[in-house]
């Protein structure tokens, strides 16, 4: 069983060093990244549509050239596990998403897919050995078509220095940079380190 | 030069093939995780943010246990460059970024990160080794601690069928998934196919 350009043993290695755990959602993951690539013109430029944020996007960055930060893979997150691959010019493409119906004869994935069950009571050893017996078969595909905007990449145009905390930010931001106009991640203003190399 | 647990040519080989080209974002990004690295107790469990979608989500999930798929890197697209790495317990960590006015004896690192000169203009050769020399001496450093929504891994609750399009999807998203309540990227509905592998 080969999972894109790997065996199965390496991307078991790949997924375990860079997702830190041989997740199922890595494991089904990369059987429907797999099945995507079967079914695109791969000699053809592409980008990928992923519509949940969990597990899913480490399959498709590690097998196929599309990341968060080239730009290639877009995060819609939806809540379903399914992705697209489509032709960055005609928009065109295959959706692969994991059925719930099919999973029916598959007790474990229907545990872990429809969380019937919690985690720790979860079979992890059967959950991996029926993701690997089923694969494919837990799949479903349509043709999809993206919308005109995942087809042009937004570029950051002309570039600011925020009045308020100094740094670069893009101008089309706004009169200061979102962090300053209050979608800051971090707890009031942020200290300044006179430490190691920060002169 | 090491980055992170890397020899400069192991990082741009793995750059090159994760990220599809040796990018500038990368190669300043990498300098970047790896002075924040320098910087925090490692022994402990840490998060990532990252205030760009652009390349610096690609070095930290290379150099860092935190991706976008195991929820330990989040992204904040607030267009400054610029990463956090806290800690998952307390949320206090150490801010790093690229420091404008440190740009200033670095013509070549100036017109890219500035944008004052249109991309192929930029003299990509002495970029790159204007990066390598400056490193570390571009960024800045600020002591941080996040908001307590960073603290917190947001379940997907129960998971329910959704009515519209009969997938799998978090009930607390809404009566129907997000993606047939009018966030679809997709063109019209989408068509199943019912060639390989699909019935």
């Amino acid at each position: 069983m080969n999972i894109g350009q790997y065996t199965l043993d390496e991307y078991t290695r790949l997924i375990q060093s860079f997702h830190g755990s041989i997740a199922p959602g890595l494991l089904i993951g990369g059987v429907m990244v797999d099945a995507a690539l079967d079914r695109i013109d791969n000699r053809k430029f592409y980008d990928a549509i992923c519509e949940t944020s969990s597990c899913l996007p480490d399959a498709i960055q590690l097998l196929t050239p599309c990341t968060v930060g080239n730009g290639w893979l877009h995060i819609v997150d939806l809540g379903r596990f399914a992705l697209a691959l489509y032709e960055k010019d005609s928009g065109r493409g295959v959706r692969v998403f994991l059925s719930a119906d099919k999973t029916a004869q598959w007790p474990e994935i229907r545990n872990w897919y429809l969380k019937l069950k919690p985690k720790k009571e979860q079979d992890r050893e059967a959950l991996t050995n029926q993701i690997l017996k089923a694969g494919v078969s837990l799949c479903r595909f349509q043709d999809v078509e993206v919308l005109p905007a995942f087809l042009t990449k937004q570029g950051k145009g002309e570039i600011a220095s925020c009045p308020v905390c100094g740094e670069a930010y893009p101008r089309n931001h706004g009169a200061v940079c979102r962090a300053c106009g209050g979608r800051s991640p971090y707890i009031g203003p942020a200290r300044i380190d006179i430490g190691k190399n920060a002169a």
